[in-house]
């Protein structure tokens, strides 16, 4: 009787006394509990496994519902992405477009740019040639002193030099003085050599006769101190004949024979 | 023999049996019969804990499996987009370049912008300082009626005004005319005043010893009408001239004494 | 005794002896070993299921904790991506921003460009209207053979012209030589016509009644053989005759009758 115990008085130990049953007293149970007992350990056996799958399956489940949402987030993300990436590819697009027009414009820019370079070339020189052509028939004397003309004018100061230095001049080159002044207009006072006297002629051929006659007398005087007379050339040309000499005398410095004197034009 | 019944009996009533035999009716089975309802239902749990398993298991492989496409995919795009993304940034690359060149070139054309606009402005100079020294000896005679020139000529009229206003005047003058002509040379006939006469003389002394005169008689006539004599300057420095007595005119306005009459040339 | 085995005995079998015993050798199993089947087959099924299950624990998770990895992965390359864009996106509109202010200087630069063309222009025509003003005292004498003037110079040979065709013109048309020389200076070796000889005259008048005088005479000599008076023009000037002849003899060939003989200035 010892070992025959009832299930009712194992169950009075605990909640799941089965798994204290040991093996002998399984054996000692009455046939009645043990069928009991068995039905008792299927069903815990059945609950058991399907409470441990059914929070597998939760488990899983959750993980998977949480992968799933991530996705959606990521794919909603690629999406603005793309939308994002495509709205900037317009952009470049649109850009280029841009820079393609600009610079399509600053070819036009660089073409109408020579062709103005040129014009503007053309102009300087026509204007050049004005200023020679102007200048043309005119003698500048240079190394009067300031204040000689204030009693006598300036055209007597050209007159007293012909008779000083070309007594045998005809009379012709004297009545035919257009303009007799100090150039410029203004006294500069930072410079201390008298300004220049330009004298216009009406006929080229005056100046060139008294030029050449200048060059042969070699020495040009006013009241007995050295003067020059030069002819006169405009600003540009005087520029171009200076350059034209440095080359020229970096030439004579490297022993070579220049033949031209001057650019032909 | 009421409750022994056989596991082929219980059979009969469905497919099933097991759960609808209560515990009484199991109490009740013959030895037999209960070891072999204890095999099937061993079985039974065993196949339905199986079959649950294996459902779950393709169910979540059918998800994970949807899932891993679904990565792919995603994958597929993700590596689309950093293509497109590596693209579009050698473009954006290309175009900061073109642009930085388009640049480099629009400080070029800044800088020979520049250069021209030094040299047009020299030019304008130059030509201002030509037409001035092309007009210098001219003088404009304003107020003589359109016609009177017909039967006589315009240099004739010249002649006249001089003897008129000017009778001690020297012959010289009057003859050192180059040139007497109505400007400009068409009429226009929307302006009721008539054309100015323009004489150009030979001697700029010439112009200077009749324009001075004509100031100190402050009233000129020809025919007894008065008309004005005055020098002839081109049309930039008579803007710049404009322009600077609206200067004048301002600061007078504004109790100013202004030292200057003409800009400093 | 054949069919009363013990479960030791069965053991002695194999390992897994339960499945290979029939419902028969069950069913004749004595008590004892009969309930110690039971229990191992009860152990059994449990272990076994939990094995499974676990194993599918373990291969699901594996498989949920490679997709969350490579999520992971996916989601930093998407990051990197969003990061990459925004740059891009600001380095667009940085390029936008360059490009607009490109567009800008070059709307400047254009405007700049008209206000230059018209300046220059204006320049253009103010130096052929300065060409034409000191040419307008001119006279082009052409086809006298290279070397006549050596002797005589020039001068001589317009003297000579006019005393040939022109006996009762006054002398004091050629007292008023301000220049005659051959132009261009230099012979081109590749024209084989003489070069012409240009006359400046001090009075417009003295041009004019010449040129008048040779149209009348229609035939002009120099000793006998037929040679041409010209006026003297700028080069722009001749070429707008050109271009304006061009259109009028069009006009003409379509039978249309052009009025004015030269564009209005």
């Amino acid at each position: 009787m010892k070992r025959q115990r009832t299930i009712t008085q194992m169950r009075e130990k605990g909640k799941t006394p089965e798994k204290q049953l040991s093996h002998e007293e399984i054996l000692s149970l009455q046939e009645k509990d043990f069928r009991l007992l068995m039905l008792k350990m299927m069903q815990d056996i059945g609950n058991k496994l399907e409470a441990k799958m059914d929070n597998l399956q939760e488990t899983l489940t959750k993980e998977i519902q949480d992968i799933k949402l991530k996705q959606e987030e990521m794919q909603n993300t690629i999406t603005e992405i793309k939308n994002s990436l495509e709205a900037a590819n317009s952009r470049i697009q649109e850009a280029e477009e841009r820079i393609s027009e600009v610079e399509d414009r600053l070819v036009e820019i660089t073409d109408a740019e020579q062709k103005r370079e040129k014009r503007l070339k053309t102009n300087e020189e026509s204007l050049r040639e004005l200023w020679d052509n102007v200048k043309r028939t005119n003698i500048r004397i240079i190394g009067v002193p300031e204040g000689e003309e204030r009693e006598k004018g300036t055209e007597k100061i050209f007159q007293e030099i012909i008779a000083e230095n070309f007594p045998n001049m005809g009379k012709e080159s004297l009545t035919q003085i257009q303009e007799a002044q100090r150039v410029p207009y203004k006294i500069n006072p930072r410079r201390n050599t008298p300004r220049h006297i330009l004298i216009k002629l009406t006929k080229i051929k005056d100046k060139e006769k008294i030029l050449k006659a200048a060059r042969e007398k070699k020495q040009v005087t006013y009241k007995g101190t050295p003067i020059r007379l030069s002819a006169d050339f405009s600003a540009e040309t005087l520029q171009a004949r200076r350059e034209w000499h440095d080359i020229l005398n970096v030439m004579k410095g490297k022993n070579l024979q220049p033949r031209l004197l001057y650019p032909a034009r």
